[in-house]
């Protein structure tokens, strides 16, 4: 058996401070993504201050949950359609153009949450990516994010 | 002079603990909306874990203090459009159904931000918020929430 690494894993240093899904910012939620077939998938357990009303999880989180899993997976599929590993050379790296969460029915806070995405446009620097966010199994929001390439310039001049 | 309090403030205890907008969440953002005219106006100073690369602001705090800036800003314009305060019964609660979010350059972290929101629309259970999140006076991104009257059997039973 070897490690199973996760999308964020193979960021490079220098982006790996996100909120959301930086593995190096010790104060966010350093969300995980992988594959499972032609899915991407992500669990998160919520903690208790993360409520919107007692008993559920607030939408800020659920939209930042989609968010960042959707950027991790549009990196990934990018790697995937050139038949590379995220370990190779050049490093792709997207950022949000676009999101919107549509919530379904309250998210129960206790719940283990399982967001799972798919890619369903890729062209030049775009992609699109519909998300699921099952609480228990149960669908508690809907997510489309629209991703397009970081601007090298970016991590330049900072 | 009075003082000046801003819509959270208004909340029954109860519903007062959400992570963006919640006054008694110690944990959360706290934020805070006031009317300036017909737009209401929140301000917040983004910590430097609310990151996404270094420099910038990440995409879920964006998200997330437009939706709770949403949310507030459809219970005050409730109490409004029957010409009485918030601190008279019975009280209007919100809750998002959508939400999408236009991210239209980075936001520097080191700014100030305001989220300027509008009410587009108002029928039965339902309004439409819009807004504008400006660092520093820069336009950064553009908001739309739909918000639905929060079912009274959310509080109820929990």
């Amino acid at each position: 058996m070897t490690e199973k690494k996760a999308f964020q894993d193979y960021y490079a240093d220098e982006v790996s401070y996100c909120y959301g899904c930086g593995r190096l910012n010790d104060k966010g939620l350093q969300i995980k993504s992988y594959w499972d077939g032609e899915e991407a998938v992500c669990t998160y357990r919520p903690l208790a201050h993360h409520m919107a009303i007692p008993g559920f999880v607030y939408g800020g989180l659920i939209a930042s949950l989609i968010d960042c899993h959707s950027t991790g997976t549009a990196a990934a599929a990018a790697y995937r359609a050139e038949n590379r590993g995220m370990d190779t050379e050049p490093a792709h790296r997207f950022v949000t153009a676009s999101l919107h969460v549509d919530y379904l029915r309250p998210t129960p806070i206790e719940a283990g949450l399982t967001i799972r995405a798919r890619v369903e446009e890729m062209s030049g620097r775009k992609v699109i990516v519909s998300s699921r966010l099952l609480a228990d199994d149960e669908l508690c929001a809907r997510g489309e994010a629209v991703l397009v390439r970081m601007p090298e310039k970016w991590l330049v001049n900072r």
